[in-house]
């Protein structure tokens, strides 16, 4: 297992492909206060409730599992020795020695969050691997806007950014499950429409875009370039409203969407990940991820693998860490999926339900293939 | 178990009795080619996404694992060889091995869906059991407006046809989940508000019937029979919206039946299961039914057995297999819920939380009590 | 095991600290004929369906497996063969018997339901514990409009009744959710608006509560005091309509509360107890519980615990047993847990994603710890 080795050494030996990250985020650069370091261990944006500590979730509990033998500690280290290991060993040697042993060999890097992180080379560099950028529809829009003329020069420069970033991206992501929810009219907006909403939304000084016209319009100007289309689906952070966030509200979406061509990615999709696996299974275009699900759930992460691939067809499903900020998320995105990937289909095959090609293969799927050929990465 | 015996054999020796298939649908007479007998292991309506294959499911799988040994082949074998090997033996000889397999005694047929289907006996009579007719509402109104003079006319036919379909049908079925979605206004229409309904749907030459009204009138005539009432629930083909089809949107309609006489089974129910199995716990005339669920999913089968028993009553929860098309799905259904149900209970008598002798009647009441009960269909 | 004893006992020796249970109600007083009992198996208000029986569920089973033994019968024994041994040893004796033995310390009672039941001090004395009461809004509300001379004279007497039970009660309860549902307008309603609700009530007579003017007003006189409030979520009685009981739907209420010091408990959740994890993952003030939903799901108690630590921090889940009316839910509810707890831990520090230490810890926190901290029970 990942963890179980002390410093830092080669990607496990389990006969999975160089992992592909489908979706993850860049690694904060510099130095982690202990209050920065435990705030990225949870999905809530303010303190801890008094008398508790993010460190009491199985994203903590997974943390000081596989992270501090990495680091040269025992598992299960009290925090604040783990803490103190890496402050000596700084931010740059620690993440080095974290990346190293995720077997993730492909990083695809959603840029759109702020603070000080590393891009999609420099995020696979430390691990030897591969990075491609994904790019956040909201926030191209919300760079796109600043100095933007008037209504008819910000909509021209948005289309002209959309297609530019589609030459280099291999993926664009949308986050109007926190802008407005995902009950959006499944229809591309009409241009009067548009340029109605962009004009108050500039006229406003363009600031965080929850317009349910533009949030549309992005959808398809993404769509339209072929690239496939990662949506956030299910939790996250506190300012989602989760009811809203259930990815059969994209139903009408999928349809319309349904012979354009272009594939969309239903991301992270818990406690809603049943509803994933259906659509997955009945659209063609449509697929799911199991990034910050797992990562986020430590021992659970098995029974929520085996819950995804019930109905999710197994060409159809994406590993990920969603990782962000820390790279011991990483690691916990990876050694996660390991042991849960390895207790599913163990258990599978043990009963005689699957047999142990059938499981290698489907193994391989998950890990890398999948994303392989839906973002056209090559290789193998 | 049913799948490790080469060539067809004798129902499984597991201490059940003979089951009751309560809701399934016919076997197609012809020859299949690949395309079509591969469309079938899936709720999808096209063609798989490129680069995957409906055989990579678990229905896919489970498939290949139960059936190649009834036609004489190792288990898993590729799907190449088993289609081969079906071709050979042919259409009728495919359908006796299989159901003959199955230990399905008592098969309630919904005779609803297009195509070269078996009828009830016809399905019954390859594994030497009986068949019933489940008469499917929307079917049964739309065969009726075919030539119906006008509204009045169409309006006391469809009275005269449910009322002639209660003498010998066990049960109804509504398909609302998909015409309408189940947020139905619960009320039966008023007689006018049925005639402008049915005077608007005629005069657009009866098309496929999706008006609440109609599809009200519909549930309400077939609950007036007495006959149970099956109702299509959770997922289903790509035509239905899933957050349209959670059962607890019944809970309206729930009400307004309970004086009634009239027993409502919830069909599938899937992911919404432990909503359908609340209802069944608090309303004495609400039933739930595992087909599809099981029979889709292969190796989770138990654990989602073991969800629907979370707060459903034993006397309460309805074996089927949902199977329409292949005769393999019958199979696959029949030995999932075997081996779910030996799973589950022989894990809750080891540690004590169950009886044996508790067990071996809960077993009997889901296979076939309950549905013999509910249906009238006597014997045991 | 709690049940395998014959006749009472001490207390279980699992390392687990006296149980806080943070959400029960009291034990009837009176003799039980054979029917009452059975009604208080389950959530549902008639007679069970023909030819099944309410000992046919998980509550039951788990009745005849942990009860008999505590007064001197076999597990699973017949339940008439039960029902017999409890009429010969008289509600009392049954009670001091079965309460002796769940390891309960201390009882935070609603005393907000109808019925000849013992309050806290009462039902806390037969185990040897300590009781509190927690008040429910809706029965204090309906009980202060009894002689209600206006609406002024209401409000104002309602407001002072708010503040004075503050003073002795630990915890505050909503029932919205029966009422209306927890769609609620998340902002406390003007003064005008609660006038104009409250003399429409009180002309009516002063009916069940269900204004959601007057059960938003309740909710946010309740937040003012600084006690916890316990809202009711998830399944229940079949006067509730379970997909308006989804904790999702609180969320704006979530935030409009986040800074006012009061915490939010989300009782019972179930089947969106996930969700109800989210909430307490990235809303410090919000804690959720796992009564009724362990109660009444037998040997699912551990996957449903399991499933709620996927995201509830381990400082943020409370047990409790949401007993009503018969000893024997105590009993098990109790055993349940700790069975539950156990079986998850256990499998859990047996892989090594836990340490020992960390699952002793945690488990004392959900089982008592949590509850101390959060009703400011002092103590440990």
């Amino acid at each position: 297992m990942t963890g179980d080795a002390p410093g830092p050494g080669p990607a496990p030996d389990d006969g999975l492909p160089p992992l592909v990250d489908h979706h993850c985020h860049g690694v904060l650069r510099g130095e982690l206060d202990d209050a920065a370091f435990t705030a990225h261990l949870t999905e809530a944006d303010g303190p801890p409730a008094a008398g508790t500590t993010f460190f009491d979730t199985q994203t903590g509990f997974a943390v000081r599992r596989w992270c501090p033998p990495l680091l040269g500690l025992p598992a299960h280290c009290p925090p604040d020795r783990y803490l103190a290991r890496r402050r000596e060993l700084g931010p740059a040697e620690t993440r080095r020695r974290l990346l190293a042993a995720t077997g993730i060999g492909t990083y695809l890097v959603d840029t759109g969050l702020p603070g000080d992180l590393t891009g999609p080379a420099e995020t696979a560099g430390a691990g030897g691997g591969t990075g491609h950028e994904v790019v956040r529809l909201e926030a191209l829009a919300e760079r796109v806007a600043v100095g933007a003329r008037d209504a008819e020069a910000f909509t021209d420069a948005l289309d002209h950014a959309v297609r530019d970033a589609a030459r280099t991206a291999v993926a664009f992501k949308t986050v109007a499950a926190y802008r407005h929810g995902l009950a959006l009219d499944p229809r591309p907006p009409a241009p009067d429409a548009v340029h109605t909403a962009v004009r108050a939304w500039l006229a406003a000084g363009a600031p965080r875009l929850t317009d349910p016209v533009l949030l549309r319009h992005l959808v398809w100007l993404a769509v339209a370039t072929g690239r496939p289309l990662q949506l956030h689906t299910g939790f996250g952070d506190p300012d989602l409203r989760l009811d809203h966030a259930d990815p059969a509200l994209l139903t009408d979406l999928v349809r319309a969407t349904a012979d354009t061509g272009t594939d969309l990615v239903l991301l992270h999709c818990y406690p809603y990940h049943r509803q994933a696996g259906y659509l997955a299974s009945v659209f063609p275009h449509v697929y799911a991820d199991i990034g910050l699900t797992l990562t986020h759930t430590g021992p659970r992460a098995a029974a929520l693998l085996a819950e995804f691939l019930e109905l999710t067809p197994f060409g159809k499903l994406l590993f990920s860490t969603d990782a962000y900020g820390l790279p011991e998320l990483y690691v916990v995105g990876a050694a996660l999926f390991r042991t849960a990937l390895a207790a599913v289909l163990g258990d599978w095959t043990a009963t005689g339900a699957w047999s142990a090609a059938d499981a290698g293969r489907v193994g391989a799927l998950i890990a890398a293939d999948n994303a392989r050929r839906v973002y056209g990465l090559g290789g193998g």
